[in-house]
């Protein structure tokens, strides 16, 4: 599982179906690479969570929602700066 | 799931059966690496999408086709200039 | 199966369903990078362990859980500094 | 799903069985990783391909044979020269 | 499926049951990253191998035990260094 940034939701009027209804935040990590994940917890901008991916992502958020990447937490504290280089 | 650019698309006359009659395209991340994807909402050359890899990849697109790879959604606005570098 | 080492334990209050009871550890890779893992084994911080990701991860601390990384053992003895660079 | 040059063949006796009467490919990406490959289409040294890895390669080229990667097609034409820079 | 030099044994005490009983090898890629890998074909310290990921991995050595990595067969010539550099 990873530690990323909540920068921003994903408009995406365009979709698959299996991704009809659910919410989408970009993601970014510690070195500026970013990944959409679903989103069931109700993470804001500027949170720092925590992400599942494969397909215990899909389990983690409902069977039928086809994705590979979710949040599965919201950290309670987090300070990347305090913590140096990270990749 | 992951964000990259439609460049273009896939000629490939042989194929494995389980990818026969798919549309595929060449993706672009923002790191400038390509792959390859099955494009099921009819993205086109320019237009950012997301992504869906692994067996959710599948599924996303109908369980026959074999890919590890689908066009999940195209994204309706997305500024990676003004985003600065990501990987 | 990967070698990394404790840093910490990881503070997240919020979570999805599937990993609400879980011990969740902070690890460091050789290169520096952090990642999520669950911890069956009572690994401490400073432990060097070697971890499962994928489907195995789930099975090996049981089905329920969705980790898609898993602390597989203890190593007994690892020692990094002199095995120089490694990623 | 990926895309790489066949290098060569592999030739490796000691095998598991879940790999023993298939075809070996030795592929090698834009960014100059190798990687090894089941081919069931007969792609030749110097032939660019796409590749299928995870759980559909191992559906793309048969179920019972155990392989992470399998190539899934041979490309047209590909000038990965003119295409710059690509990881 | 990836090509890496066996490095050495990894000693571990301390295991998830999955992996109780198997021999463990730390392996050394071509870009100096080390993973650790399930061995079942004998592979000794030096020799190049190439491994299988993911659920493969864990059907080539048997269902029931929990890995992610597993040695698929041991290469029979392998000259890195005329190779040049390779990720």
């Amino acid at each position: 599982m990873d530690i990323m940034q909540v920068e921003d939701s994903l408009v995406c009027t365009r979709r698959v179906p299996g991704l009809a209804s659910v919410s989408l935040r970009v993601l970014r990590s510690a070195s500026g690479s970013r990944a959409v994940a679903v989103d069931t917890v109700g993470a804001r901008p500027g949170n720092w969570v925590f992400t599942i991916s494969g397909s215990a992502a899909r389990l983690a958020v409902g069977k039928e929602i086809l994705t590979d990447l979710s949040i599965a937490g919201i950290i309670d504290r987090w300070e990347e700066d305090s913590r140096g280089e990270s990749g």
